[in-house]
């Protein structure tokens, strides 16, 4: 799991932390003096990825490449469809999310006090609230569930939550956790878990205020339910809806840390029918471990930047999908560039190795970030100075506007890590 | 379940809001022009209790009984074994808390930023925050999750959350939900926790935030987590720990609300057999919806009295459990006058059918308050103002000093409803 310390920025006395922001400091550099790079529809495909926790080797893949042109208004845009979507039907709810019309329904018409500056609705990521008026800060509380099997799963509590807080422009400071174990877990057991917790809490500087732990009958995992509690100064609230026509698409680490750590693991034995070797598959595993999907770093830096309207945190999905809720939540279009996308070299090999798309695939870890094209150049020179990866990867349009794409973004109905388990359980 | 309106003070004309109230008045009017009540060591025994949603009908119960006092002062208190006991052995952990020692040592050593109030510790009710320095507020915050099968867990999920915010002082402000459902459920019962969800909410002027729903593979039954967020002023943060020697323990509602609801509707069957009526049954059951598990009104009440010093609800483990605990948060001892805790005529019935000890069963829906004795008198007048049945149970001691006792307080290991269902397993 990322530790901030790990990726983030200059220490105090003003020099590179790490022998790790230099390698990613010289070759953005590089880039950046490049006459293409970053501009235009095309442009070198760079991609640091630290492969390994004790290695911290970094790679640089991709070159120049066509301009190839993913936009929201191509009418054929291909769906990916998904035998395991979210659905109801005569034998009830399907496992996953709610379906999104019974879920608006739910939400829709809830009554909230005016001190609620953002409350519950489809599609944001955490609430605003004006704790108390007249101070220099808004209060920001999220709160989301680990339901699935992970010996992860303290640490994942921490940053999916703290990333939710991340995007609205905050900052997370202080963590309630509930543990749900099964009967006949061990002591030891439960020690992991809230040393996950503490641990993640330290490296976010997070400080873990209370919670609630008990043996819950009917368990077959450990279950941990996370509220995350941060602040935001209220000109620096950021909302999905505040995306322009026009801004810039950037994002950061590239797809997909997350699904690509979790099918190293769920998928060992496909991967090496499909050639892979154990050391690719290690190194994939690893991901979850560095850089982690916390986005912390990079929030904290584009928060800097001026001309930034919005964060989103692609999750399920991937990078695809976060792209098209970043264009819905704001009412606007996209043209994406598809060699601008970066993909790591674990992810491209895993998804060819099982027929996967690296585009809808898992994408926690990365950052995706709508602000003013003047801002651009500012905020990759910032990410690269703190030895985070970016790319400009297209921009936001005007849903009305003119096309001008050569290819369509395709739709993930779910996830592909979804898709890929369900057809295993299938054939199973 | 409680509506705040149904039992809550005068509204703002200054009149008595019900009916109810006016019963309740009266009641408890009369009892202060007797010469002996709410004084001593003996007292009548005044128990108003609604009874039915509908016909709101009240009783009073008990009469003049002679002194016999609980204290922890007797060395031979006897403990009520219980098989259900929270465990870990061999075969790992058993469903319930934690064991105490395990959870002290998880939470030992926790770490947290100058700005945390009060953090997570054992016995705690919420997590108290320093949120916007300099303001008029803190910022409290409690997680709950409502993980046994019931066909009120969003009601539950609000109050048990909402009850702790009051303990500390404060007022339950914003809520926010995660909601994890079995495969197949049906819409409509989604929808029911739901309007639980915002019923609840509504009735005690909290406003639902945001949350998660999802159907998770591998449930029996839904599971809601709740996450109350609150405010208090500094001054008037109520913490366990500051009840002092000498203080008055004052009981409303009586034993045990929930306790008798949760029986009347999971063992009806063994009730008919003792011989209890339909009715009787049924009037049980409905306690549940009045006088309902909340106590925010009492609270509210007592906010107002000088020398309060501490707020306790009763939950696992009833009345007994509540003042052992409130006497060991503050490192103190108890007198208890067995004849002035209130049981209500349910209650009694209830355990006396199936053998259980009415102080030991799960009592949300009272509160117990550690006061100075000159409040005593001001507090049980505002209550029955408000029409809060309530009673003066005992005082708080010097643990080193006199003992004075003439019985002893059972200890229960764990809540007689547990002790009752884990016998009733073992029987089939």
């Amino acid at each position: 799991m990322a530790r901030d310390s790990s990726h983030g920025g200059r220490d105090r006395a003003g020099r590179h932390g790490s022998a790790i922001e230099q390698v990613a400091h010289e070759a953005f550099a590089e880039a950046r003096r490049d006459e293409t790079p970053w501009r235009g529809y095309s442009h070198q495909l760079i991609l640091l990825s630290a492969t390994a926790r004790w290695s911290r080797e970094f790679r640089i893949t991709g070159g120049p490449a066509s301009p190839r042109i993913w936009s929201s208004r191509r009418a054929t845009s291909p769906t990916r469809r998904c035998a395991a979507l979210p659905k109801s039907d005569a034998g009830g709810l399907r496992a996953g999310k709610l379906p999104p019309e019974l879920l608006a329904g739910l939400l829709n018409g809830l009554e909230s006090g005016p001190d609620v500056v953002v409350g519950g609705a489809v599609g944001l990521d955490a609430a605003a609230i004006d704790f108390a008026p007249g101070s220099d800060r808004y209060l920001l509380a999220k709160t989301d569930p680990i339901t699935f099997a992970t010996d992860r799963i303290g640490d994942y509590a921490i940053h999916v939550n703290a990333n939710d807080i991340a995007c609205m422009g905050g900052r997370p400071r202080w963590f309630l956790a509930t543990a749900l174990l099964p009967e006949g877990t061990a002591e030891a057991a439960v020690r992991d878990v809230f040393d996950q917790l503490e641990g993640a809490c330290r490296a976010i500087e997070v400080s873990l205020v209370g919670g609630h732990t008990e043996v819950t009958v009917g368990l077959d995992r450990p279950l941990v339910i996370g509220c995350m509690l941060g602040t935001v100064a209220p000109a620096e609230l950021l909302l999905p809806r505040n995306a322009r026509a026009g801004d810039d698409l950037l994002l950061t680490r590239g797809a997909a840390v997350e699904g690509t750590a979790v099918l190293a693991r769920e998928a060992a034995t496909a991967l090496r029918a499909a050639g892979l070797t154990e050391l690719e598959i290690a190194a994939a595993a690893d991901l979850l471990d560095a850089p982690g999907i916390s986005m912390l770093s990079a929030a904290r830096v584009l928060k800097g930047v001026a001309g930034l309207h919005a964060l989103h945190d692609p999750t399920e999905g991937g990078i695809a999908t976060a792209v098209r809720e970043t264009a819905t939540a704001a009412g606007l279009g996209f043209e994406i560039e598809v060699t601008g996308v970066p993909v790591l070299p674990e992810t491209a090999r895993i998804c060819a190795g099982l027929g996967l798309d690296p585009l809808g695939l898992l994408a926690s870890g990365a950052l995706l970030a709508a602000l003013d094209p003047s801002g651009t150049e500012a905020a990759l020179a910032l990410l690269a100075d703190a030895g985070i990866p970016a790319a400009r990867i297209g921009r936001l349009t005007s849903a009305a506007g003119p096309a001008g794409e050569d290819s369509a973004l395709p739709t993930f109905e779910c996830d592909e890590l979804a898709r890929y388990l369900e057809g295993r359980s299938d054939a199973g």
